[in-house]
C-alpha cells in the first residue's frame, strides 16, 4: 500500500469538475462540484445523526437505497437545511447533475454545506451545471469547491492490491466547524476502482467511520448535513469482493488509511485551530469506555483552551474524564503530554507529579501535540483527534452569516 | 417576600469572615472565608456529579451525613483535587476551622476552588484561620474571598414568612468557568434562620437545584469541586418545618428566589462573557425533553459564538436541538430572539422567515438576550441560563495556571 496523488480521481474512470455558479457572494470562490464515474458504482454512505437532517441528506438516503450510484453533486454556500422548498430544491439539484452528466437522477448523490435556513439558489446550479467541464485528474478543483471555512484542501489517495490487481482509493473532504463525533461531521467523498459489492462496501464504510470520522471533534456541534459517501466502480478488474477475506481486508486497510488521514486533516484545520490535538486513552475497561473518555477530553473547552495556551493543565484532562460518564479508577490514571519536542509525564496514579514546566511548554508549543492517558483496567485503546480553542474560532463563528 | 441586603449574614445568628492567608500568589486578593452559626444547624448539600471528586467534597459528604453542621470554611486558589495529601489536607483545613471557631470538626463544611493537582498549602490556613475576625453583617468579605475568575460578587437575600414569623434566607456563590448543568457547577453557600428539619431541607435543596444551578452552563465542563450547601439555624423561632405544607412552600419559594438569582449571576459572569443568554423551550413533550433541548442550545459553542457576534443565526439553534438526542417535531419549531430592544421571530414551523436583520442585530446587542423556542407537543417548559463565547473566554483559559 502506498500513498499516491489524485484524490477522488486517483481511481480509474472517475472525473471531477468544479465551477463558480453564484450561490456564494464571493466573486472568486468555486461553489459547485461534481464527480462522475464512467460506469455504474456500488455505493454506500453514512449520514449525520442529527434529528434535523438537511434535504439533500434525505434525498441521497433515498437515491442510495439500492446501493448504486454514478455521480455526486455538491454545493457550498448554502446547506439547504430548514430552508423553504428544501426537498424540491435538492431534487432540482440532482436533476441538474443528471441532465449535465447524462445519468439517471436516482444515481446522483446530492450534498450541500453552508448556511442553514435560507432558500438555495437552485437556479444558479441549473444554469451552470451543464457547462461544467468534467475531467480525469481534476480532483483538486472539486476539493476546493466544497470548502467553506476550511483553510486547507483535504485530499489523499492510496494504491493497494486486491485479487492480484492494482486498485486505487482516494477521497476529498471538507469540514472545519460544526464538527463532532457522531457520524460524518463533514462532507467526504471517496472513490475506488476496486470491485466490491454494495453490501461489503456498506459494511466496510460503517465500521471504518466509527473509528475515524466519528472520532474527530472540533466544537461538539453535529451538523445537519454531514455525509461520507463512497463509490466503487470496479474498473480495477479484480474479482469483486463479496465476502470477508484477504481482499476485503486489503480494501478495509486502504479505506482506513484514506479516512484516518482525512479525519486528521479535518481536526488540524478545525475552525481557528492552531494545533492538531491527538488524544489516546489506553488500558480502559473496553473500547467503548476508552472512546467515551477520549471524546470527553477532546471536546472539553477547557482542555482545548489550555492546549492553545501551551499550558500543561492536566487537571482539566482528569476533570473531563470524570464527567464523561465512563467508569474508570481515578487512582490509576497516568497522563503524559508529547510532541516532537519530547514527552513529559504530569500525573501518575491520579496525582500530580513535579514536572519540568519549561519542557512541558515547549512540548505543547508544537503544531501537533498528543495527550496520552493510560489506565490499568483492560485493553480498551482509542485515539481521537481534535484541535485547540482559539480567538479565531470565536471570530469565525461570531459572524459567520454576515 | 422581599429582597434584602446581607447575603449569607442576612439570617439571624450567622457571622462571616475573610482573610488573605497566602494560598494565592496575589498579595491583595483574599483567599480564605468562614461562615459560623451561633447554634447548631440543620444542613444539606448537593455535590458535583463528576467521578473525580475533590477531597473537600468527600470530607463534607461525610461530615454532613448526620444532617447537622455549624460552620463553613472555604479557600480559593487551590481545588485540593487530584492533589497529594488530599484527604489529609482537607481534614486539616476542617480542624483549623474547628479550632478557630470552637466547634466540632464534624460540624464543618469544607470547600475549595482553584487549580487542580497541586498540593494545598494547608499550613497557611492553619496559621491564619485563628486570627480571622468573624462578624455579623460581614457577608461581602466572604463573597469576595471565594471568587476565582469571577468578576462580580454574587450575593442575594430575601425575607419571607413561615408560621407567622419573619424568616431570612441568603446566599453567596462563586462560579465562572467549568460550569455545566450537572449539580452545583460552582460553590454556593446559603444560610437561613428558618427552623426546618434536615430531611425537609435536603428535599427542598435537591428539588430546587435541579431547576436553578443545574440549568446554568458556561462551558460544558463539570468541575470536581462543585457544592451547594445550606445551613438552617432555626433562630427565626418558627415552628420547625417538618413536613409539606404552607410553611414548606414559603421556604421553597424563598430558596428558589435566592438560587435562581445566584444561578443567573453565575451565567452572566461566565468566563469572558459579555452577555447573559436566557433560553426557554416551551411546549415540549415533557419537562425532561424541554430541559435536554434547552441545555443543548445553551451549551452549543456555535450558538454562543453567534450570540457574541449578535448574529441571529437561528439555524444553529435548530442544529443544537437536533443533536441533543431529545425527541421533537422539526416541522413545528418556532424560534424568536428577544431583549429589551424588542422581539423578532426568525423561524416558524421549522423554516426560516424573512426578518428584519437590523432589528435582530439590535436585539442581540443587549447585555441580556433571550432565545425562545416554542414547540407544539406538550407542556414541557424549561428555562436555562448561559452566556456567549468570547475572545476573553479563550484568553482566560489559555493560561489559567501560569
Amino acid at each position: 500500500m502506498k500513498i499516491i496523488d489524485g484524490g477522488v480521481c486517483a481511481a480509474k474512470g472517475f472525473k471531477a469538475g468544479a465551477i463558480r455558479c453564484g450561490i456564494r457572494k464571493s466573486q472568486t470562490k468555486k461553489d459547485l462540484a461534481m464527480i462522475l464515474s464512467d460506469c455504474e458504482c456500488s455505493a454506500a454512505a453514512v449520514y449525520t445523526t442529527n434529528r434535523v437532517k438537511a434535504a439533500p441528506i434525505l434525498l441521497t438516503m433515498d437515491n442510495l437505497s439500492n446501493g448504486k450510484a454514478r455521480a455526486v453533486i455538491v454545493n457550498s454556500g448554502n446547506a439547504n437545511a430548514c430552508a423553504p422548498f428544501g426537498i424540491e430544491n435538492a431534487r432540482r439539484e440532482a436533476m441538474a447533475a443528471a441532465r449535465a452528466l447524462h445519468v439517471a437522477m436516482e444515481d446522483v448523490v446530492v450534498a450541500s454545506t453552508g448556511v442553514i435556513g435560507q432558500t438555495l439558489s437552485v437556479e444558479c446550479i441549473e444554469e451552470h451545471a451543464g457547462s461544467m467541464e468534467m475531467k480525469y485528474g481534476n480532483s483538486m478543483a472539486a476539493a476546493e469547491a466544497i470548502m467553506t471555512t476550511d483553510t486547507k484542501v483535504k485530499t489523499i489517495a492510496v494504491e493497494f492490491e486486491a485479487d492480484g490487481k492494482t486498485c486505487h482509493i482516494g477521497g476529498i473532504c471538507k469540514g472545519s466547524g460544526m464538527i463532532h463525533p457522531n457520524m460524518g461531521t463533514m462532507l467526504s467523498f471517496i472513490t475506488t476502482d476496486c470491485a466490491i459489492s454494495s453490501e461489503m462496501l456498506d459494511k466496510a464504510l460503517k465500521a471504518d467511520v466509527k473509528k475515524t470520522f466519528n472520532r474527530v471533534t472540533v466544537d461538539g456541534d453535529t451538523s445537519t448535513n454531514d455525509m461520507c459517501c463512497i463509490l466503487a466502480n470496479g474498473m480495477a478488474g479484480n474479482l469483486p469482493v463479496e465476502q470477508e477475506g484477504p481482499d476485503y481486508d486489503a480494501f478495509c486497510a486502504a479505506l482506513h488509511m484514506v479516512t484516518e488521514d482525512l479525519a486528521r486533516k479535518i481536526a488540524a484545520d478545525g475552525e481557528g485551530a492552531s494545533k492538531l490535538m491527538t488524544c489516546t486513552v489506553s488500558g480502559a475497561l473496553d473500547e467503548d469506555t476508552a472512546e467515551q473518555l477520549c471524546k470527553s477530553i477532546c471536546s472539553s473547552s477547557l482542555v482545548k483552551a489550555a492546549i492553545f495556551g501551551s499550558d500543561a493543565n492536566w487537571g482539566r484532562v482528569l476533570c473531563a474524564m470524570g464527567y464523561s460518564g465512563a467508569a474508570f479508577n481515578t487512582e490509576e490514571v497516568t497522563v503524559e503530554f508529547a510532541s516532537k519536542a519530547g514527552t513529559v509525564t504530569v500525573c501518575e496514579k491520579g496525582r500530580g507529579l513535579d514536572f519540568n514546566e519549561e519542557l512541558a511548554k515547549e512540548i505543547l508549543d508544537q503544531e501537533e501535540v498528543e495527550i496520552n492517558v493510560t489506565l490499568q483496567e483492560g485493553s480498551g485503546n482509542v485515539t481521537c483527534w481534535g484541535c485547540d480553542l482559539t480567538y479565531d474560532y470565536v471570530k469565525i463563528n461570531g459572524d459567520y452569516r454576515t
